[in-house]
């Protein structure tokens, strides 16, 4: 259910209708817009009752909500939802372009000082490295856990880059939350239903990359999870599916862009690196990405890549990282969007300071 | 790596090796055979270091294992693995054909008891029912939680059959293995590694459900991930995965069965009820489940299936569930297999006591 | 539009109404059922308008079929369609499971007979074997072509065996309906149109193969366009859907059995050969196959499969084939169904003769 | 195999080697390239024999092509192939971006012409439009027959677009090589050997579509068939593949563009319309896949979609697709490509006429 509030409705009629959902046994959502603020209402389970809430002051209608997905959904939030970062222009859903960059895995402190610099230098506006690592066997490297987490906050500091890092459960969920800037939870626990309610209780803006074979229904519904807990910060990632074709690792599905637009405010990156799993394939299928529209990337850098612990097959050599931001900045201008970089003194400070 | 003892070897040796290799840094995993104990070697992260293993009493000889998968496979164990259970006879792996039935959620008591007669009496021998219920949607029923896992310890007092039922994180999974007999980790998180590895920590059996799109090696691997952590109790279940078919929910892939017995020594079960979505389809891919070699069946049955808080479509009436064991104990018959009742007593006495 | 005929309707009444059909300018497709003749009517596009079929003498009722398949569908024949053979009490679509075996291709006149001689022996009815190969690469055998056709129809004369050939193109089709008792269209064909109309026209019974990714509606379809040009003897033929598993070479999705017989009265076979593509998986899926309800087989066998010219690796040796008969036997009995033998005379003669 | 000729051998000499191919029972192709022509040897079957071909004048070295696909690869040709059609500067395979759009099927003279006038004026320089087309449904509108390609004709004549159109079986293809500029081999026909064979031996270029589930080898040995008969003049095509995603018809796979690029120097094309199966996701695809280095687009227009009689639902209207041109436009820039408009006179003239 959604109340829709008057225009020139208060603070205090908003609050005063919240307040009124939870006596009524449900959790408001309150979700301000360009023109009016829209309250999303979600009850434990099933039909949510009206009551009185129509007749209240400052309501302007109370809507039956059929679809499964409610606080992702354009009818709850008009407007696309911008994550903003402080100390940086860099934002994820509005008119810049969000880069994210990095390597699979936080390996050491100067490969991911060496890739970072890079990057950022590049015009990356975001550090991706995994600290936990979801792997197939238990026998490989499984990630440097809190000290890849230390390495990357260093990062944040000297760079100015923004810090994205997959948690894997709920201890690493705490950590990451503590480290990082954003919490990304991977394909493989898209539907870890338990761990995205954690991340909904999180301060950070969660990031959530679709499962191997999910529909855009159950991908919505994996943000909805993280919404349904009060986090409004939410970023979709498309990262591939899994299909029969063998020429790539996985399908990557840009389609999924301008669908996830359509019905739900929430911003979506690529993952041209999962999704293609080929170092030859990221570059054009970047530029592809944000030619369909897509709110930002996430790519594979290694710094040597055929040394790589984990999906070096994938990451790209700095110097095609930084000819790939020369194309997508192109593209980007096409679209109506720009790569913002990251305060000048972020960058250069750290520089002089070397 | 694997340490193949002598036909002959002592408990002693056998301690002495498995001390020796604790020594070097790597985990021992001991796997008694009908003729002689393998010794699995497991470490940490990559390759494991052979040193003077091989020159220890006892010791016939030192294998280097290349598979990704170990300890699932038959090089480490030959014989099929049988679990046995407690005051029954009714196995799983063995030559008795596993039958676990109920309702797809554990909706209050009278539901639960209703099916877990009807089930015993038709046969079954383990009964399923979802107190912790992975659902798309956060606002749908997601399970009574413990008080369901209270209704199922009820229900194997009263009725003698063994109980299996889904963890979806770790405060669950703790519950779970309190209370019930077989842990459950369900598709949804067959690559969520951290409750994998907790499952293995874990002194019940495990059955771990095949994932959406999961390759066959990544399924054993995830029966991997469980056992390197010591607990060599597990089954694997195929439940069907998602292609574009849309006549069934799922494609119910029953080539695994065979796939995976070639490989590996551990029992595969099959779920027909989630495998196709339709409780018209059931029936005929239990008898060809059974057919193909399947070491048991998972069938869901609802004493109202028009009523089911969840996955009504897909469950049987009782009486079609009595129906399917007839056609099913004939297949079995055919392939060597039998259905092993649970003790007289435990069905009958408490039928008394009502 | 569907003319259901009383059932005491005579011959004459019947053809009258079909000649009625035909001056409204559409097509009808009479089809004898146990009690009741029903009328389908199909025209060249669109919709059909009943105009005064209702009232003419023998008619019960006139019905508007909204489904997309009509003639395929048990709306307009409730009972099996069951194909008869002269000379033999081997039916495809009744009691008897049709077993038809085989090598993938004619390879040359000996290969073909000692298969030949082998399969018939261990019970199967019919006779599989390619003339014209649909092959991937233009640079592999692409079959023996009439050559090929000749041996089978030697076989035939010798063994007793009905013959299965695959057409490729109308040039094929024409031939393989001159000596074959079966013309198949293969998968790669199966939404090829023109050549599914031309099978329409031929007087002998055609097997349609369902296409790799083909939807059950698409496979109906299939074979209603071969019902609409007015050869109402189609067999549909299960042999594996193309998904992301990698254990086997297609995926053998056994459900769409009890889906055909459900919405229609056309006989489905299995192919676990292509289905798996591995000959250790054909003999638990040909069980699995019998059991969920399949109307037959068509299985790959060589003499030889390790010299094999195409597709040696799924080709059973002619014992495992006599080994997968003894089980598939079993397997029937349970599910009311037997292999009728080809008659004796057929079998024996030759031999003798030989 | 591959008779690699010295940069200045003769055309004599070219020819020699040729002749002697022929010799041998092989099928010489002379591919000329930028620097020296290549010589792909195709034979019936299997192994083709060296002999002495490598000391005959003007060759430079034999080569041993292991591959399954030979005349596509760039082994044989290094270059890009470039197709160019008479009277106009548009191309596939060169700097100009093909352009081809039209309505799923000739309806009728006048919405045929409405829809040139406004592809043409847009920018398009290929016109495409279905004469035959492969229904899934026998009764649904198969399209015009030989009475569509004489407007398609009319069509090139009066706005100077060149016509692409399908073929389903030899009749029709016959048919379209005469009134076409090139013949399109559908999705549903990739495997359609007999057709591709015939297709290769035709006067015009080939368009061949990817089949529903057809791998990255399974299309280029598609169009290995048609140049194996001696057509060299072929495209291909990415209409979208069959997966479990249902928020599109099918799922566009951009990625095969840069992978088809890689092993071949044919041109490929994506059509963003079978692609996505929706007219919103048209535009944003069909910049992706300018932006990933597509050859060229394909794309349907109808001048009323809403009465199409076939794919209606995933046609653009006019002012649609001039916008979609607008945009693609300024991706092609930023990519090195341009969209060649047809010759001006052929444009303005029947305007004038009118």
């Amino acid at each position: 259910m959604l109340v829709v509030m008057q225009a020139h409705a208060t603070e205090e009629q908003i609050r005063a209708v919240c307040q009124k959902i939870e006596v009524m046994g449900y959790r408001p959502h309150a979700m301000p817009g360009a023109t009016r603020t829209a309250i999303g209402v979600t009850g434990n389970q099933g039909e949510v009752e009206q009551g009185t809430l129509g007749e209240m002051p400052g309501v302007q209608e109370v809507i039956r909500v059929s679809k499964l997905y409610k606080l992702v959904s354009r009818d709850v939030k008009e407007e696309n939802t911008v994550l903003r970062f402080a100390g940086t222009d860099a934002t994820i859903g509005g008119k810049n372009l969000a880069v994210i960059a990095g390597p699979c895995a936080i390996e050491n402190r100067d490969q991911a000082f060496a890739v970072a610099e890079r990057v950022a230098r590049a015009g990356a506006q975001f550090f991706r490295g995994g600290a936990y690592k979801p792997r197939t066997s238990p026998y490989t490297f499984q990630g440097l856990g809190e000290a890849g987490l230390r390495i990357m906050a260093e990062i944040r500091e000297r760079f100015g880059l923004k810090i994205i890092t997959e948690a894997i459960d709920n201890e690493s969920l705490a950590l990451v939350a503590e480290y990082a800037d954003v919490i990304q939870i991977g394909a493989r626990n898209m539907q870890n239903f338990s761990l995205l309610k954690r991340a909904g209780r999180a301060k950070k803006p969660v990031m959530v990359k679709r499962g191997m074979s999910a529909t855009l229904e159950e991908f919505l519904m994996a943000a909805e999870y993280v919404m349904s807990e009060g986090n409004y910060q939410v970023i979709l990632c498309e990262r591939g599916v899994r299909t029969f074709a063998d020429h790539t690792r996985n399908t990557l599905d840009l389609s999924i862009v301008p669908a996830v637009q359509r019905l739900s405010h929430l911003p979506i990156v690529v993952d041209p690196s999962h999704g293609t799993g080929k170092r030859n394939k990221v570059t054009p299928m970047s530029r592809a990405a944000v030619a369909v529209g897509a709110d930002g990337l996430i790519v594979e850098v290694h710094n040597q890549p055929d040394k790589a612990l984990s999906d070096g097959a994938q990451s790209l050599y700095p110097e095609q990282f930084e000819e790939l931001m020369v194309q997508v900045r192109q593209i980007a201008a096409v679209v109506g969007r720009e790569v913002v970089p990251i305060g000048a003194e972020a960058v250069s400070e750290p520089a002089r300071a070397r």
